[in-house]
């Protein structure tokens, strides 16, 4: 029986057409962006081909602002830790919210370790920020607000355009980790008013292991990657020419379908949730039920484990996660979870369903269906269960 | 007429066993590394299968050593920050050379700017470091030494391992940049000594913008990109699957070819260098004429600018560059021909020649008899030659 993939946060298929144009970069033989010969010249315009269909993608007017990275990660890594080292003059306290991913935390932690301060602010039940609470935690030396855009775990969208006014207003620094929005939800860097935002590639069906910043112009950062004078001299290495090429045509097609996607995966999600309670009982969904992205069900099944409800779907060619891959293989339960209130049993238990453009309503159908028997089968186990 | 490519180190072209290993990986769709599921499996394999024929390749004995990178300034920065910020307890200086890549420099003078002390020895007339130097400039609060393996200029090789003897008389850890050497000549971690060397894909045969770090079990190094626990909680983000899995497939190949490839290049850089006298006078060959890389010939040519060269060689499909891909914008003269006495003009005068697989003697002879043509054109309009 097929596999159906309800795991596309950890891995989207590549498109088609990104495959197309992966396979002729690959073939074409192209040169190094920075040489200064024809061969050269050739690599420089398909890459910045590749920069204008992703400025078009989150309406950024200056292509330039854009600048390539090999992840999300590194995306986050450079605007965090590189606008808190360049802006230290100013200040080094930076204001966070409890339920970023791992690339934030973990390069606030860093930046700690170099005698930075930063505040943490709580979420509500439904995994959102109070723009009130923002306003709160920014003081006098406060240089920078790192706050996501659209949750990985629980797929919350915070309001991000509320707190830029609150960041504009207080001449504060603002970075959005877009990882899992940008190309899934529509993204728009001129409404939102960020000064720098995160993302990725693979989310919109480009390759794994490229991604981008979009860091506005005149804002202060320390590259993360110093050398060559590539990106505008905002991130020095030879480019990954052929992952830039996928990632470009990936986001002109995103731009292009974003409507269509979006429906289809709101109509996947919303079918899921209807039916949901015929399968099952003693279950929660998490995140806000509106401001949220349209691939993401976030499902708590109370007495039993995440992680044998993964391996057992597994058996069945049925793909879900418990939690992002990046935190695959932590024993820990989810700090987004357990920031929303939900008791740490209850985080364990947790699936993160993510649909893509590729799954039909037969596939959640059948989930539905293998689901029921393997929480039956589980709690039949469970000593915590007794019905 | 068919391009002649003797800019190798700008771009090399993919192996049509990568190609094909790349291919096949765009459109088997795997999953990502990280994933509780088979999809992610069947992915975890294949890097750990790549990162097996790598280690293989500089004879590295466990391969859980070796940390994936986006290119070879990231393992350089990764290894330069890295070390020196995660050893600072220690101390704060570092020792250098003259003639290192901008990555080393400008990591370098990154850490100058956090504290960090910087002592750079001088080479010799053919670009190489004097051992003896080394232990001159250890201090007792040096923690880093940081040396180039083969220099993406003048082609000279270092003698790493003299050096490696002194840094572990030391106890001061040794990094080496060995982006132009890994895959073009043997190179043996073990042999070496070193605690660190930095590798990219390109230059032998895989694709841009994927390399590497060695890095010695139990040296302790900031990780340079931080977030989700991926290559062993070393290099934080979503792998470049597919270029990973052509830098796998291009290891093997350089490992199980070495030798015929460098005798094929060293034949190539033989001729070249018999013929030249033949075709132009009043030049200079630059770098070690025994320690050297089999395949770059630097050339400086009297009372003309190598950029004019390289200009006009491109009008015939002929494709040289004046320097790495990497500093070219740059109109100051090389740092590394500074460093080995060369005057100025002489400098701006030169070529670096890099040959490939894919060259014939043919190429050599066609090359010859362009250049010969272009300087005498060259000259007869420069202001500086009488003759």
């Amino acid at each position: 029986m097929n596999m159906i993939n309800l795991d596309h946060i950890s891995a989207n298929p590549l498109l088609p057409e990104v495959q197309e144009a992966m396979i002729k970069a690959i073939q074409g033989n192209y040169g190094n962006p920075s040489s200064q010969h024809k061969m050269g010249e050739q690599a420089s315009e398909a890459i910045e081909q590749a920069r204008e269909s992703v400025a078009r993608l989150i309406n950024c007017k200056a292509p330039k602002e854009i600048v390539f990275a090999s992840c999300g990660t590194e995306s986050v890594n450079h605007a965090v830790k590189g606008i808190a080292l360049a802006n230290s003059d100013k200040g080094k306290h930076i204001v966070t919210s409890n339920i970023e991913h791992n690339a934030v935390i973990r390069s606030l932690r860093r930046l700690k370790m170099m005698g930075f301060q930063v505040t943490s602010i709580p979420v509500d039940k439904y995994g959102r920020v109070n723009p009130g609470h923002v306003i709160k935690a920014i003081r006098e030396d406060t240089i920078l607000v790192t706050i996501m855009h659209g949750n990985n775990e629980v797929g919350t969208i915070q309001p991000i355009k509320e707190i830029s006014q609150i960041t504009r207003e207080k001449n504060v620094l603002f970075h959005t980790d877009a990882v899992d929005s940008v190309g899934v939800v529509p993204i728009d860097v001129q409404e939102l008013g960020v000064d720098a935002l995160s993302f990725a590639s693979n989310p919109f069906y480009g390759p794994a292991g490229v991604g981008g910043l979009y860091i506005r112009a005149g804002v202060k950062l320390w590259p993360l990657l110093e050398g060559g004078a590539q990106e505008n001299n905002k991130r020095a290495g030879t480019e990954n020419l052929i992952g830039i090429i996928g990632m470009g045509v990936a986001a002109e097609l995103a731009k292009r379908d974003m409507a269509s996607r979006v429906s289809h995966l709101k109509n996947l999600r919303t079918i899921l949730l209807k039916d949901l309670p015929s399968y099952i009982d003693e279950y929660r969904i998490n995140g806000h039920p509106e401001h949220c992205l349209p691939n993401l069900v976030s499902l708590s099944l109370k007495y039993i484990e995440g992680e044998s409800v993964v391996l057992m779907l597994d058996d069945d060619n049925i793909e879900v996660s418990t939690r992002s891959a990046c935190a695959s293989g932590s024993l820990r339960a989810s700090h987004v979870l357990l920031s929303t209130g939900l008791g740490f049993a209850d985080a364990q238990g947790t699936l993160v369903i993510t649909f893509g453009i590729d799954n039909t309503e037969d596939d959640i159908t059948r989930f539905l269906a293998k689901l029921k028997t393997t929480v039956k089968t589980l709690r039949d186990y469970s000593p915590l269960y007794h019905k």
